[in-house]
């Protein structure tokens, strides 16, 4: 498999030894009470326990070791939010001076925190996307490396160390459901585990809203869309990359699309059942197993956890909405 | 000190190697955030992210442990609701018959979760007092092994496991605060501490409301009170154990009281800078900061997030309550 991703266990294994400890090593957990109100049997892998509140410090410690061990200085990204603390954090305990470029539109709570971080935060206006190409013109006029989320393979790489765990833990999973974004998390977890746990079923998922890379995997070829209009704003992409997704053909067994209803359902139980305060991408897993009941029926599943970067105002809304489904 | 307390270093080391992997290497991280809104640098010892959601399990993961290799197959206990959790699935696993005796005003969240783990729930009117009483009557008739918190000192050296890995970190923690219950987490991570980092501060913090614990640390004798009204059901004792005063009045530096206000504050902020939910007892650390700022300005405090076992009813009321004081 190898072969046919730019993935390679060796280089995550590699990886794994470069990411500060604190991101590693996260909880893996069976949720019952949880799994009795999906019908399923269900862990987590939680990755919201860390300074920066998300997965993505798996990848920046691998990007800001490589920029440290190579005497580079600066880096800039685009980021819907959490790509940018994670940066901004891995940068500042190696004295990297961190460009981060997001939309006026992400939430409060991710820009400030990019700031308390110590990074110079850009705003654009427009969404995501408009921040990817201002941050590819920020590296060309300043000459400095442009961090691409999951096009970088180290990102996927970071990423992909979840599943190092997950593939580790004494518990078989027959189905892991990873929130669909960029890519990076979903081909890093999707490659370890067809790599170390091939019985394991891997499934992205992505809203109905924001479904650039799910309807690309569904026909084999790129397809983009005019907007997004979701609350899960850290996988709201329109422009997919090629390499990421002939990847993640490879690796992924299904990619399925949820309604905004379900996330926000998703998130309520995730609190009301687990405790868990989770950003809406976070609930993605649970989302989809809300919306195919049978698909999940008595299986043991997985879900990624990934991120609890909400702004408290609009979580106490969306967990608070009154739902027809239950 | 071992001379001077019922704990050992050793012994304690020795309990970690039998406590199942799920409960141990908790998530010790910087909340920048919290830190900043509560004028402090703020770590955070994560206990919730567990089948049981709080620490318990590594108390009665040992308990379990012996009674299995001594051949005992029941145990009784009494519960304000997470002990008794944790021994219900710390005893499935081992096949033990458990029988947990707890309030019939506990919260339904820890009544369900114990039946649910498969024990046999008695339930008292009255206290956490009667359900004590209850327990030693049942064992009495029974002839099976009575577990009773903070006095059995498996609780107390599963609790300070929490400890060596605090010492453990490469931070230095000025201070740890400590939520004081019967005292099995406050002399347990307090004695650990003294013994590997001597130089942090110990203060344990109880509410107003329930403040038996506290007043006889401070009157170096035991108080009792005639009854608690405190949210913070997991710490609600009147009748403090001796034996457990003795250890604390050796490890620990201070013992201060906290207002329900502070409580329901602590848990806010929790949610809104954090992203955890938590129980009342879980916020105690947090309330003590909140009330004597001047005294943790700026140093480096950790604070251990015991249980996140809180109605979700409950827990929206209460972070949802307008504040006078910020």
């Amino acid at each position: 498999m190898s072969e046919m991703t730019r993935l390679d266990l060796d280089r995550i294994r590699a990886a794994r030894r470069v990411i500060d400890p604190v991101f590693v090593d996260t909880p893996l957990y069976r949720c019952e009470g949880l799994g009795r109100a999906l019908g399923c049997e269900l862990s987590v892998k939680l990755e919201t326990a860390n300074p920066v509140r998300s997965f993505k410090g798996r990848g920046t410690e691998v990007v800001a070791t490589q920029l440290a061990v190579g005497g580079e200085g600066a880096v800039v990204c685009a980021s819907a939010g959490n790509l940018g603390q994670a940066m901004a954090w891995s940068g500042r305990s190696r004295g990297l001076d961190v460009t981060v470029v997001a939309s006026r539109l992400a939430p409060p709570i991710k820009l400030d925190s990019i700031r308390s971080f110590g990074a110079r935060l850009e705003l654009v206006d427009g969404d995501h996307e408009v921040a990817r190409c201002r941050a590819v013109e920020i590296a060309d006029a300043e000459s400095v490396r442009l961090l691409e989320d999951s096009l970088d393979v180290e990102t996927c790489e970071g990423a992909a160390t979840i599943g190092l765990e997950m593939a580790a833990a004494s518990s078989f999973y027959d189905a892991v459901v990873i929130a669909l974004g960029g890519g990076a998390l979903a081909t890093g977890v999707g490659y370890v585990m067809k790599a170390l746990s091939p019985a394991t079923e891997v499934i992205c998922v992505q809203p109905h809203c924001a479904p650039a890379l799910t309807r690309s995997w569904q026909q084999r070829r790129i397809v983009t869309t005019e907007s997004t209009a979701t609350i899960a704003d850290g996988v709201a992409g329109r422009f997919p990359i090629p390499e990421v997704l002939e990847d993640l053909l490879v690796v992924a067994d299904d990619a399925v699309l949820v309604q905004e209803e379900s996330i926000m359902l998703g998130m309520r139980l995730l609190m009301e059942h687990a405790g868990l305060v989770v950003e809406p991408s976070a609930a993605l897993g649970i989302a989809a197993i809300l919306e195919a009941p049978e698909r999940f029926a008595g299986r043991h599943v997985v879900t990624i956890v990934c991120g609890s970067n909400v702004d408290p105002a609009a979580y106490r809304r969306w967990i608070d909405r009154p739902s027809s489904s239950r």
